[in-house]
């Protein structure tokens, strides 16, 4: 079993990145942590980060056939991006969404969240751990199927 | 170390309430997994479930003094409730929001979310386990302080 | 059969409460006659009334099992409670909603209502007899099925 | 006493227009039992049904003077006619809107009402019994007078 | 001459409660005050507190009879309850409403106030103050009847 | 010179219709008004009412070569009707918006206007003596071409 | 019989400021008009043009005791100001709105008029003829009184 | 196989009507070529034209039994008419959406259109072209099942 | 201690002024209370009133240096005026409002309050005692700094 | 004469892509059945597919001195983005927006469409045929120019 | 050449509020700094400071004549003003719109600007260089004609 | 010190691109008088032009250690884009913001600017002089730190 876990704009930065909104984590060691669950869940876990809209849309095309499910942080495009969930719906690939910080208790504008609607649920404000959630959430949602 | 986890209106009903949206287990079930759970991460867990928007503001009210952190499932008063809200701030305790279905992928009335932005975090969409994921990330986060 | 009336906030003070609006019946007599009706048509008749959200919904999920439908006037609920609105969906049960006014003549903020969308039908401005339209029709439709 | 029975655009389908929506029964065979039930009532009925908003609004011109009150479906001008509305105010008859569906369980644009303002009371969600309901509280009303 | 001064949800917790919003005091200090003041002006007071819509619905409706006049707090309540609204218009009695800290400072969701429109006046911002101030100004406005 | 003077909706109910709003003046009454203004003025006045919006496109559209301007008091179509809206722009003839009441002073949904944008100007509040305003005020600019 | 003409701000500058809008009329030659007209109809004709809101409401209560009814050209104050609606209504005296161009077919932040609901009647889109007509208007009502 | 092709209002005035955005052709012009396109598709093709909601209404649901599919520019009507789209539904015949002009690049009233999800599709922008576009796309479809 | 007071437009004409509304109180009988509770109070009470909005951003201005706070009633610019906002928080003295009438019970426009936010506290409801309890509150708040 | 085809985020999926909505053909199959019609026409067709937003932009950039009009399916771009918009009009090369859905009978956040406003005209709902309307109609319009 | 420059209210208190958002310049300091640049740049600069909307209107109409162009800051009359806009309109000068802060980074009601769309452009954020800037910029474009 | 000087989609057309609205410098042009002025401060300038989302983030993210400051015009983003706002945060280096020209006397969505918030200030209108005092501004900004 593969999953892909997408990181959407600026989580390239994180770390150094409003560290008392985001954590300290940086990318590399969630991407490193997230790499070692996959290992004790037996499934093998591929991260992609790219600040493109587009980039994400072609990596969620492109988990058809090499991935059985998605784990996604959209960050600033949940709130914008239509494209992005039509990716998701068309692939038709099991997916969670993960934010890192939690958007209801930040501005208006990150009310509205586009993307989550074609998720299987979501997980908001807990840090790195929330991608590690999300793995095994998908993880054994995928085994019940 | 204590932990109250509160569940919200209509949530009794579980196993038997459309449980192509809400799952099959019981709120039995939930309650029983939460305690094993709890037992493992060495935490005590008092679980209270109310239709009353009043008892669970008292509810979150007597969590002062008798536990350290709440994990809560408002149900419908997610999307009315300010005294709900109120009551989390007012006894500063965190708190973590849980949801069985996916809000955002249901009717526009649920895509509001007042008492979220209270909380720590939430985790929607996971039936039981989105109950133990929240239960999980309090206890670590309390440890952690 | 049996059937559940159930009476929301303020109802009870029917007859004294704007008469010019809700009419000069109490709530007595219209339980009376509910009653009278329901033995004209076969079916037992329980009524409860209650000011709080919570009851009304506890009352709804407690029709499980103990009656096959109902006849709910949410009052001042009608325009702010999801938590009733679930708990019809949830119970399953057939239910008809009353209001003793016309909201749709009043101020704007009764033009909304989140309890209706979950039951059969209404009837509204016909005061008692809005109440016996509603049980009449609910076992109509019950004896139907 | 006389009552017309105002039925609005593409109601002369029924019977045939989405069943599941709107029932099996015909316009005639509610027109014939509105006459049936005038007769036990001892009132004239009079059943009018047109497409057209204007000659809806015609038709309720025309009862003034030749009906006591009215009993409209005003169907899809429910939700866009001031000038059925003004014609109600206009004439000073009495009045009482049916709908055969509940509006309130479909789509958005439907849960918009500017008849019903105009009207005593309301019935929705009941199929052809509606009608009957409306003209019974239509006659007791203006016999009550 | 009797007066009702009802407290909202999380007013129990007053003193601890984010002084810094709703000040040091504590309920049962408000209550001596007033009652205090209540016997300086010749009236008797009576307090409730109460987290419940439903309660407070009760309470309203339990002061016809036995009390000339209602102090209301409805705290979380006032953003959210037509019940209240309803209760208060329903009694008749002269009310008078009250808030601690001044929601026009604070989060948009507290801009709106169903409750208010069914009061006489509200003073907001006073801390304790302000439930003395409205028990005066209800006094003198029942005794200039 | 010929003008067309347009009546839309229930303005044939004149006099007998809410005589406080819109005055006792009947449109008979309001019509020879006209006819003796236009002959004094030296035009000829032709006068449609209808409460058909269809009609009174239809109206509009016959007035394309027959006359020369368009005084038009939609009524309840001015707040709903595209259609009117679009005749008078597609004939191209000048026109002047007649209201008897102001609708400014009234309910809500009388504050929009799609009508008026298409009009050189308009008058309201001023019953019957409005209709010979825009009858001078068109012709005075016609001749002023 | 005195009447009392106000010009709000920019009113001044008729004759040069946009003339394609606001015709080539300047605000002298209208007064000069008025009181022509005035003279015509046996009233005395008092104008007052300012740029300021305040002077408006000073005006405006200046006419209590001094005027029987005022014509008012709010100007770009029509859209934003309670404080005119309020004086207007405060002194009880009878009112009349013009304006020069038609609001209603210009920009969307005209089409909200906060003023004309304290008036009888508004007269827009004649230009100079607009404020004459109003006179007589007002004039005729007061007369009829 | 026969079409049923519907003109709304202000269509009969084609050609003359604001030709830079409507265009030159006539109606009698777009329903012969209409006819010759559909005698080369070979199906018959009646068209009618009405400025009446209503009389396209009864159009729609004479075309029940007479017709295999419609053709429909609602013009006006498209941004106001729930019956029409209530009719396209209920006769359940295929339906293509025309517009001459393209909607989006007009005013913001043309933004909304409630006929268009009743529809097959829509064709916007193209003049006369769009009407055969509509035809073609309808019969193809039609053929297809 | 020096407290300036300031009444927005058109409460110059309390006393006469819709009185049912706002009391029968004149302006100059509620600036003599003043004083005198002032006296009392052991502060110099300022009274202005001015039908200006920038006069009473002057005045608010003018207040630094000689008043240690500010009781203002801003009426019709309390819904209007961002200027006065300003003002009230450039000068950063404390201020309390006061409205004679409770606008929550009178139209919607009166719902929103632009100035209220940058107040202490607000007394609505109670006419001319508001004024001197507004004063003494701010009185005991600024002795309390 | 050269036409670019553009074809937006998740188009190329098209075949697998929830073909209840967008049909069965794949991309390379619409490209094909253009690039054949484009023979017919006597024009050279190219067409481009990407994800990105901006590469969308660059390729309508390109447009320009390589092409005589572009056909565009900005697919969920449509609803979110002004720089496609703002790349058609800097362009200023005739454009025809292509829908292989009707966006109108789907979700609410797909009726708003920022790029049809920039174009000649739209198609929606034909599937593939839609894209062979839009390459016809856009070389008859640039022929006939 | 000469230029006025307008400040709207408060502006005369720079220096002393809110210092963080504004600055530390006084308005004296500002015009001083504006006048020096003036004579840079060969041109005369004249400066008005007002509390009140209308002597800022009464100010750009005396622009006409005496100044070739208007510098304006409307500060808290930006949000709300039309009379302001209209009135540079109005008079037909070029203006270029100051603000000390940027209010897209403050509170909601400022991100509304009615003045914004009558100037040429806007320099926000800069504190006291703004005015040079807008100084400069509209001298350039001044003798750019 | 190094700035680097972020172009918006479309911008590269600069000079062709409806030069009415954005003046006729190519962004060629722009770039060589940035570079030009960043010589005589003392500072020097990056420019990077990109009609991509992510790109720009990309660049915004790559000014991290780079660049001291960031002028950027986001074009059709500022209305559209969190991600760049997000960026601007993330990085935490000053920002200003510049537009060729005034959004606010453009298409309504255009009234909207999600990046402005994140920025030290606006230049909006003045063309290729925009990014000059943007730099300016920026450089002087950076030294008073």
């Amino acid at each position: 079993m593969r999953i892909l876990v997408l990181h959407g704009p600026n989580l390239n930065l994180l770390g150094s990145r409003e560290p008392e909104i985001y954590g300290s984590a940086t990318l590399a060691e969630i991407d490193a942590a997230l790499t070692t669950r996959g290992q004790a869940l037996g499934v093998e876990v591929a991260t992609v980060q790219s600040n493109s809209e587009g980039a994400l849309v072609d990596a969620i095309q492109g988990a058809q056939g090499s991935a059985d499910g998605i784990v996604i942080n959209p960050a600033g495009y949940s709130h914008t991006s239509v494209a992005i969930r039509d990716a998701l719906v068309a692939v038709g690939l099991p997916a969670v969404e993960v934010h890192l910080s939690n958007p209801a208790a930040r501005e208006e504008f990150r009310h509205v969240d586009l993307v989550a609607g074609a998720c299987l649920g979501t997980v908001t404000g807990f840090g790195r751990d929330g991608y590690l959630i999300a793995l095994e959430q998908l993880v054994a949602r995928l085994r019940a199927r």
